[in-house]
């Protein structure tokens, strides 16, 4: 029985599978979609990567990933976008149309009311600059909000509704958001931003991984399997299909006894998991 | 050098002081204000508590914590009210008129995409219950939300907004709500709720601690000591000021590294951080 169709694979819920033989445990499965991350791909490189995908049939879900757009100097700001056009280039090398964004934390000593705001509207200018090289290569830039735990460390932008204020100048083809499970279940706002960005055009990705507690030390590998966990996949899926979306539904998880295990039966586990919540 | 008048030491930021020693060392650091939690409170005796902190002329902020107001069944709601009322006795035991409530999280195997907004309305179907109560007792319900990487397990109110909603159907002098600082700084909507919990009259207790990272696991232990982390101390606390709360501005933190310090060092450093801060 083949993986559902609109089912993808983030590459980092397996990384303990080499590109190779993530590549060969999706054939056996039937899954037709990969999400990539730049390091694993760097490290294989990208003509080589793209050349194994393709020779596989796989399509590329979405490469994760650029942002880091709130360095308050100019010398942090110039690498930055630096980064992130390096990061669209492999985006089209990878023959993916979206490259989702961590947005980036609070620089370090920041400590102001207002730095929050201040930083998501370093944010904003980084856009700026980045949508037109984004918009001629046609790849668009999925502004990804991170669960409020994450505020200062990784991402300012905690919320759909800050992602889409975000987005909101420039055009949808090329600045939209990514919907992610994790990092929103607990907004009693969701629904309507979901809402909103789909009948905006702004959903260009959506991926999915469970909450589950306790939360680890450092809580970036706490992401649950489906299943394991209390988000209702469902009804995220019924929200986001409603708003438009007919893309791929990529399964992103960051789990220490995960990555512990052997990755094809992980990634068996996952199609399985996917098909019975969704 | 005495305190600042409205400081106040939350019991757990020196959970390693005795109550006795506790008392002892805000008699030698002229701090007049202490929030105490029931556990060590039960373990001293409430009485004698009383007796003992009332004999050194310190008054009670807050008691620490009712609530867990949650549960879907009928014998958990029963044993939730019974001991919120054993909350609000101890809270008149004691002299302090104020009970912070920690709501509670999802009940076990709870997953629904209305699973959240279903256990906030058990929350308030409770409240009604334990309103009059409270009332006639002259006990205020201060409602915290906390962090939103608590609400599957602790708190299903991640807002300040979700508080106020809560407490809107109660006369504000008995249900209202908690600021706290490290549960609410990444909430780009705090500001505004301050001014409307303030213009409500609901502000019944105002709570610093710092955001640091990385957090440990578990992510309970990782408040900061204040000007540690990346949390704006005078920002807060001049718009709970503006928006007319005069009350205690207590201290609590939970954090292994203070525990395993000097008690009577931590809290002379609290009150020199606090002093520098606000």
């Amino acid at each position: 029985m083949s993986a559902p169709e609109r089912f993808s694979i983030n590459q980092m819920t397996v990384k303990q599978l080499s590109l190779p033989d993530l590549v060969e445990a999706c054939g056996e499965l039937g899954v037709s979609r990969v999400g990539l991350w730049r390091e694993p791909v760097a490290e294989y490189g990208p003509e080589a990567t793209a050349k194994l995908v393709r020779g596989a049939g796989l399509s590329v879900s979405t490469l994760c990933r650029g942002g880091f757009l709130t360095a308050a100097d100019t010398a942090g700001r110039t690498r930055a976008l630096e980064d992130n056009r390096a990061a669209i280039d492999e985006a089209v090398a990878l023959g993916t149309d979206t490259l989702v964004l961590v947005c980036g934390g609070l620089p370090e000593g920041s400590r102001d009311g207002e730095a929050l705001a201040a930083a998501r509207g370093r944010i904003g200018e980084a856009l700026a600059e980045l949508v037109p090289y984004a918009a001629e290569r046609g790849v668009r830039l999925a502004i990804e909000p991170l669960h409020p735990m994450f505020a200062s460390d990784r991402c300012v932008v905690s919320t759909l509704d800050q992602a889409l204020e975000l987005a909101a100048p420039f055009p949808a083809e090329t600045v939209g958001v990514t919907v992610d499970t994790y990092h929103l279940w607990w907004d009693d706002r969701v629904a309507d931003d979901i809402a909103r960005a789909g009948a905006e055009g702004r959903i260009h990705t959506f991926q999915l991984a469970d909450w589950i507690t306790p939360l680890p030390a450092g809580v970036l590998t706490g992401r649950g399997q489906i299943g394991d966990g209390c988000v209702d996949m469902r009804w995220f899926r019924e929200r986001v299909d409603a708003a438009g979306y007919t893309g791929p539904i990529e399964v992103e998880l960051f789990n220490d006894d995960l990555w512990a295990r052997d990755g094809r039966e992980v990634l068996a586990e996952t199609v399985e998991r996917f098909r019975a919540a969704i």
